[in-house]
C-alpha cells in the first residue's frame, strides 16, 4: 500500500458528522467528529460538512498522508449518479449538490452515497458478509435498509434503490410510516422505531439504548423490544425467503445490542421458516463504523476512476 | 432449428399431467393430457407419468420428430440436483427418483424441476420478463413462488431455494400455513388461498375460478378477493422493495383473471410505496402454459450437456 491509497471518509449521521482518513484495509487515522447542528438549519450543516472535509484534507497533507479522494455518506434519499442529496427528513435539506460542493472545495474526486447502503457495502467487503457469496445485510440505524449480495454480486436493482426492506409491510398495518405507507418494518425495528414503541406505551421519550438498558426491570421496555424483534424477524424471513442467502448479517448501531437482539430475533426467524433450515443469523463486527468504512469504499471507486 | 432441437416437456399438476413436444421457440406439437389420479395413490401417478413419457417419445419418433431430452416438472419439494421428487402434499409421494425412472424408461437425458420455479424460468426466457434484466416473476398457482432476475441473471440462492415468496408473513398472523408458519402469503393469494378465504366466509367449497365468476353479485366473493389481492400486493411490495425490479410479472393459473386481478393489486401495490415510482405490474402472456414451457427449458439444459 502506498500513501496515495488513502481516502477521506465522511459519515453524516443523525447526531454527529464523523470524518477519518482510511487505508485500503479500513484502518483509520486523523478521526474528527463534529455535532450535527440541526437547530442551525440545513445550510449550516452543509457548511459544517464542507469545513470538516477541508480541515481533514489539510490535516492529512500536513501529516504526510495526503488523500486522493473523498466519500461522503448521508441519510435520506440520495442520487448517487448526480451527486445530489435529494432529501433527508431529519436534516431538512432538499437537492443539495453535495458532490460538487465537496469536490470543488478540496479539488479531489468525490463520491456521495446513502449511509445505510454504504454501511451494507462495507459489511459485504470488510465485515461479516466478507467471503460469503449470498448474503443479506440488514442495517439497523435510524432507519432500516439492506444490501443483497447474490452469487458474489451486489444486487443493483433497476432503479438503483434495492434493499429497502425498512418499508416492507410486516408490521402492524394500523401504523402509518413517515413514508406514507402502513406497517413499514422500520416503524418498529429501527432505533427510532424501538423508541417509538416504548414512548407509545409509557409516554417517555427515551432512545433505543435506554430501552435496552431497561430490559431487566421494565415490562414496557420488554414488551416494546419483543414487538421490535418479532417484527424484525418477519422482515428477515421475507428477505431471506426471497433471496435465499447463506448468511443474514445485522449491522448498524442497533446491532451493537448483541445477544439481546440476536437471541429473540433468531428464535422468531427460525420459527418463520419451519420447512427449511434457516440461514445463519449474525451481528456485524463493524458496528457503528460501517457507514464510515462504506464512505471510504465509495471514495476509492472514484479515486480509481480518476486514476 | 433442426429436428434434434426438440424436447419432451411434462407438467405434473394438481388436476392433470400434460405432455408435449416443444421446439426452441416454445411451439408445441403432439400434446397429450391425462388426469392426475389421486385416488389411486402416488405409485400409480408415477406409473402414469412414466407411461405418458414412453407414449409421447414413441409418438415423436413415429412422427419423424424425435426428442433428444425430457423435462418433468412436479409440485412440492424437489431436489433437482439429485433428480428426486422429495415431497408433494397433494400427490402424497416421498423421495421418488423421478429422473432415473423417466430416463431409464426412454434412455434419454432427463431433467426434473419444481413446477412453479420452472414456470418462472419460462417467463424470464419466453414471457413477459423476456428482455428485462431486473424482474420479479410471481407465479400464482396452487401455491405461490417467484423467480428473481437481477442484472440479467436468475438469482440461484445459497440453498437453491430462492423466490419462496409464498411463505413470507404478510397475511393475517392468526392464520397458520400448512408449512407450520403463520401469515404466509399463499394462504391468502394462491388459488387455494382464494378458495379458502371464500369457504371461511360461506362454508362453500368452490375453487378460485368460481369465486372470480361471482364477483359481480356475491359480497363474500368480493370480500375474499379483496383480502387476496391486498395481501398479494403486500407480498409484491416486499419483493419489489428488496430486489428493485423494473417489472413485476404475475404468472400461473390465477394470473388468467387478468384485470380483475391486476387492477386492485396494482392500486394497493402502488399505494404501498408512495415515496417511489412503483415497478410496472403486468400479467403473463404464457398463462397456464408456463410450467410446460419451463419443463422444456430444463430438458434443453440437459440435452446440451449430453451433446
Amino acid at each position: 500500500m502506498t500513501e496515495t491509497d488513502l481516502v477521506l471518509a465522511v459519515d453524516v449521521g443523525g447526531t454527529s458528522i464523523k470524518a477519518a482518513v482510511l487505508d485500503t484495509e479500513g484502518g483509520e487515522r486523523l478521526r474528527r467528529v463534529v455535532p450535527t447542528a440541526f437547530d442551525q438549519g440545513p445550510e449550516s450543516i452543509v457548511t459544517a460538512i464542507r469545513d470538516l472535509v477541508l480541515d481533514r484534507v489539510a490535516a492529512a497533507s500536513d501529516d504526510g498522508s495526503p488523500v486522493r479522494a473523498v466519500g461522503v455518506v448521508v441519510p435520506g434519499v440520495v442520487d448517487t449518479e448526480a451527486g445530489i442529496a435529494r432529501y433527508a427528513s431529519n436534516i431538512g435539506w432538499r437537492d443539495v449538490p453535495m458532490r460538487d460542493i465537496v469536490s470543488s472545495a478540496v479539488d479531489l474526486p468525490t463520491a456521495i452515497g446513502h449511509d445505510v447502503q454504504a454501511a451494507g457495502l462495507a459489511e459485504a467487503t470488510l465485515g461479516a458478509a466478507h467471503g460469503v457469496s449470498d448474503t443479506l445485510i440488514v442495517v439497523l440505524g435510524t432507519g432500516i435498509a439492506a444490501v443483497v449480495v447474490s452469487g458474489g454480486q451486489v444486487v443493483r436493482g433497476a432503479a438503483g434503490i434495492p434493499g429497502e426492506i425498512g418499508h416492507i409491510p410486516v408490521g402492524d398495518l394500523e401504523t402509518r410510516c413517515r413514508c406514507g405507507a402502513f406497517g413499514c418494518l422500520e416503524m418498529f425495528s429501527s432505533a427510532r422505531g424501538v423508541a417509538r414503541l416504548y414512548a407509545e406505551r409509557t409516554g417517555s421519550a427515551v432512545d433505543a439504548t435506554d430501552v435496552l438498558a431497561r430490559l431487566d426491570d421494565d415490562p414496557d421496555a420488554v414488551a416494546a423490544w419483543q414487538q421490535a424483534t418479532e417484527t424484525l424477524a418477519r422482515g428477515l424471513v421475507a428477505g431471506a425467503l426471497i433471496t435465499d442467502p447463506a448468511r443474514v448479517v445485522l449491522a448498524g448501531g442497533l446491532s451493537q445490542a448483541g445477544d439481546a437482539l440476536l437471541d429473540p430475533t433468531r428464535q422468531a426467524f427460525e420459527a418463520g421458516m419451519p420447512w427449511r433450515t434457516a440461514p445463519e443469523l449474525v451481528t456485524s463486527p463493524l458496528g457503528a463504523r460501517a457507514g464510515l468504512l462504506g464512505a471510504g469504499i465509495l471514495a476509492r471507486t472514484v479515486a480509481e476512476v480518476s486514476g
